[in-house]
């Protein structure tokens, strides 16, 4: 194992600005432990507008020294990256799991999903197809006019700011998928950390900067800030060195930055995660079926982290009957057993009773989990209403970050139809279905392919692996930009535009689209594919 | 060859929406033939909303039937669009040379490019790269969790609003490179026509009109509309059904789209193609070694098309010396015999007029064209000024559509890289260079990467071959994206984005991910490419 720090870190409540640890000047956060209810030390406070400028300047500073790494160079970076966390992961597990109130295994698999993407991407930096190389030779002696020699390759956008999110202390957050992706791409990164979680964020930053220094690379290639508002997030945002965002979070919050990026004059990409109700189709033969197991194992995913997913199954779609009647008592029952289990702060708890509340003012409530004295507990609620309702209502439609969800009885397959057609972007649908539903899931899917980023069958969208083929996106409000995935491999194209290259002396071309293919890679000549 | 229609086409005066000839309603559009100073009939007037929503509500009602088309379809309805365009054009050289006063040698090549372009995406759909085919195979007893069956394909985002360019009537208008790209993607398609060659638009809309019809496709898979401002530009960005956009033109006109779809609820990509200067750098020995030949080819390269291209050199930096000015002695040469000619519209020859007295203003004349008596000539203009007056002032960066160009005589090697470092985004840009240049060069060439779309050697700008590697596109404001292309078979990927099909049974999986690869697709097979 590649690491490059000591075991043992002790938190000092500081933002790291190109590899010095600094103390904020604004607002005091304090992160809180919601399974104790008790605030937790040291005590951090927000940056302000200096320290956004301190973090833009070092990472610009860094960028030139960075993206002339060799991929071999970055793939070994983020690899002690992985290491470091690694290293001091029973202080990150301790520290996660006080400030967030999830359980032990969850943490203990996200500290893996998180080293598992920083190692996927420098696979994928030494496998090179993200250069995008192609030429397409010279034809000297074509009529009427020659055509020069011409090859492309991918370069880095430039410094990119990631806003960490509350609900994935470390796959989303300072060294989660956005900031692995634009490091893998070249990109010098600033995070902008969550102030559910500061502990956690210092201990993961102090991994990254250590394997920064390790690495001997510019220290302004990363910066982690605490603060949020037009002093920190919005200056991040409209600082002109900043040139492409990613951001995970709220609808409100993510459209703030892509508000913000639009005052620039300069147009940057915004990459913004936001809400996704995520229906779930229950087709016939799926309910005629197995209405009960459904029902179960629904219940399962919706409650998962308290429910606090992205892909937290949020609608249920079914045609009303006897299969939709089994599918909800079995969905009760298992509510019912369902203990009330804490939400990551008391602001999120706060949100998911005012969502709750809406819900039941506009649909029937249909089962509840298990209540509890703690006002930061999530008790999980299941609501019901008809698919007119639905259609009608922004309040049916929005994000109840929680364990709540809406089924919607239909009349028929044809209003099944009308609701895939007529929701929200999403990041994922989800259908169940039998062999005897495959007509009617036939029609269903184009619809569900302009609504989501991920379609799937008989499964939940909850769990979302890591892989090439994965999407993580979707037709806003799922996203703001629907061309892109925040998950997988592919999530590197977020952070690199194509240069052309046109008759460049054979010794100036940079090696991934050199004669001779010196990197051994897939290249398109002429728009075929070869490795020679 | 592959055509639907008849071969002469009487011009009607009318917009073309969903393949009903419709009279606009608002301002009167008169072409003008600017070498015969005549204005040319028929007259044309501006659509309104009405025309917005009538276009926009059937590319919608057509975009589910467009894209469940084959691919092999697709191609097949490019071909007939291209072979119709042959078919009549006589009529549209004719009609082209007389709107925009472009004599008829590039006129006919740009119908060569233009029909070239339409073949290319119809080989780019049979050879299928474009799906972006991926497949993570299912691993059921991976530990500790199994791992779904995940495949990823592209789809087309939805309707596309293109605008059309007034400098080529042909390869970036109505049937232009937007156009065959989103038609490519499975996009429907609604165009803007750019007022200064309405009749050349209705001839080429008719072309596509008649190729929908004889494809058995939607007919709102296509729309042709006259107009600007907020009743019609604005209005087609900020209509829901609008997915993407496609622009050419400057940049006041394409930050004003920027704007406008900023102000959607849903961000789209919106992607502009507006305003650069070219830079072209000189090196000491390929000034040394053949000063002259490059200040008349710089000539030659400058006055095509009057100056008009979004690729002409209006910016060439040298250390200034012996070497420089005999450059310049060559280039005032050349310029002094190079001919007045027509510009596009009597608009565009006034701002070329004002763009050239800025200059006047804020550097030294050396040197100019031949005059004329008419108001739409150009007549080409070369100035001089230092890095530092360069640098300080937004004028002398500014573009200034036509033949017109600024020197930068600079100290040394050092000044021409603070020059390099200190521009805005461009499309393109140019190095002279022999080998004793390339230590020069190469620290050149680092700074030029993040600049511009695409870099070349020993050559001019002008001149934009349509293939696979070629990028024309750059960091703003070149353009609002610089994640893309507009020309070249990449451009088809700005109107595509990636679904992930997880655990879809293999009956509903679309062919291009489907078991057995029955479209013989190369495929990313657990992030290798394979093509079995």
């Amino acid at each position: 194992m590649t690491a490059t720090m000591p075991q043992t870190v002790a938190l000092t409540g500081q933002m790291l600005i190109a590899g010095n640890p600094v103390h904020g000047t604004g607002k005091q956060i304090t992160a809180f432990d919601p399974s104790a209810e008790q605030p937790l030390q040291p005590t951090y406070r927000h940056g302000d507008r200096s320290h956004v400028n301190a973090a833009c300047a070092a990472a610009l500073a860094a960028f030139a020294t960075y993206r002339a790494s060799t991929a071999a160079e970055r793939a070994a970076f983020l690899e002690t990256i992985a290491g470091n966390i690694e290293l001091i992961r029973d202080d990150i597990i301790a520290r996660a799991m006080a400030e967030t109130g999830l359980p032990q295994a969850r943490i203990t698999g996200e500290v893996a999903r998180t080293t598992g993407q920083l190692r996927l991407f420098a696979d994928l930096l030494r496998e090179g197809s993200w250069n995008g190389a192609r030429i397409d030779p010279a034809l000297p002696d074509r009529d009427p006019l020659p055509r020069p020699d011409l090859r492309q390759r991918a370069v880095p956008l430039g410094p990119v700011a990631v806003f960490a999110a509350s609900n994935f202390p470390l796959a989303f957050s300072v060294a989660g998928g956005d900031t692995a992706s634009a490091l893998a791409a070249g990109c010098p990164v600033v995070v902008k950390a969550h102030d559910a979680h500061p502990g956690t964020s210092e201990l993961v930053g102090r991994a990254i900067t250590e394997a920064v220094a390790a690495a001997g690379l510019p220290a302004g290639t990363f910066s982690l800030l605490f603060g949020s508002g037009p002093d920190l997030g919005i200056a991040l945002v409209t600082d002109p060195r900043i040139k492409a965002v990613g951001f995970t979070g709220s609808r409100s919050g993510g459209m703030a930055l892509v508000e913000a990026a639009a005052q620039r004059p300069e147009p940057i990409p915004v990459y913004a995660e936001m809400s996704s109700i995520n229906p779930v189709f229950l087709l016939d033969g799926a309910l005629t079926q197995r209405a009960a197991d459904l029902g179960r194992a629904f219940v399962t995913s919706l409650t998962t982290g308290s429910g606090q997913l992205c892909t937290n199954p949020g609608l249920v779609i079914a045609v009303d009957g006897n299969g939709l009647d089994a599918f909800l008592a079995a969905a009760r029952d298992a509510l019912a057993d369902s203990a009330a289990a804490p939400m990551l702060t008391p602001g999120i708890a706060r949100s998911y009773a005012d969502g709750v509340a809406a819900l039941t003012r506009e649909a029937e409530l249909v089962g509840s989990g298990q209540g509890s004295d703690s006002q930061t507990n999530c008790q999980a609620a299941l609501f019901a209403t008809d698919a007119r309702s639905l259609l009608a209502s922004e309040t049916l439609q929005a994000e109840v970050f929680g364990a709540a969800s809406l089924v919607i009885r239909c009349r028929d397959a044809a209003e099944m139809r009308a609701v895939a057609e007529n929701i929200e972007g999403q990041l994922t649908a989800t259908v169940h279905a039998e062999p005897s539903d495959y007509d009617d899931a036939r029609d269903l899917i184009p619809l569900l392919e302009l609504k989501a980023g991920r379609i799937l069958f008989n499964g939940w969208p909850t769990g979302v692996e890591v892989g090439h083929a994965m999407v993580h996106g979707g037709p806003y409000p799922a996203t703001s930009d629907s061309r892109s995935t925040s998950v997988g491999s592919r999530a590197i194209e977020r952070f690199l535009r194509p240069v052309c290259y046109q008759d460049v002396p054979k010794s100036l071309l940079p090696s991934a689209i050199a004669d001779g293919n010196p990197d051994h890679l897939w290249r398109r000549i002429d728009g075929r594919l070869q490795q020679n």
